[in-house]
């Protein structure tokens, strides 16, 4: 799976996207945020595995607690394909915008013959 | 599946990303989109129902052709989740900066005494 197939995948459930919200605010361990899910650990765990995957939060172990960051490049690679395609399509409204307006110009100009 | 579900689902496969940034141009054929992808015409179509379920894409058939059209709404909602999270996170970072910097000022001041 390549990158943002990774990412993209990540973000296409929504307890993921819970989580991805709540580290937003800042770290925290596995098991705050299982809780918070009202989820048994191992189920919750594969969600965090997926999040991993897809480099969205790294987790380090310190002692027996298991904290949770988020990496927020992967969130802005998704958000760079978005944009970028947000762009070409609105540059192509924009040009049909334009296409229109001459063709109503000549219209019009042809009027006042 | 909750909407955004569906739409970052779309969005987790690198053909489907194709297909976005190929109708950003402007609406295609279905067979012209399955035949720059050098797909069979039913697997394609399997993509192009997983974008049509996430509201990314319409379809219409008009005679024996079947036109997509892209729907920017969807991602729209998408780019909107990632943006409010990245502001979350923006704000965080920045409270963190000015804490560290009062830090620093009284650190300093203590210093001068």
């Amino acid at each position: 799976m390549a990158y943002l197939d990774r990412v993209f995948h990540s973000l296409s459930d929504g307890t993921r996207r819970a989580v991805i919200a709540q580290l937003a605010n800042g770290p925290a361990s596995v098991g705050d945020l299982a809780r918070r899910h009202h989820m048994a650990l191992p189920s919750f765990m594969k969600h965090i595995r997926v999040l991993e995957e897809s480099e969205i939060v790294i987790s380090r172990k310190t002692g027996r607690v298991r904290m949770c960051e988020l990496r927020p490049d992967a969130l802005t690679a998704a958000q760079g394909w978005l944009e970028q395609e947000r762009q070409v399509w609105e540059a192509r409204l924009n040009q049909l915008d334009s296409f229109v307006e001459t063709l109503a110009a000549k219209e019009n100009a042809r009027g006042h013959k």
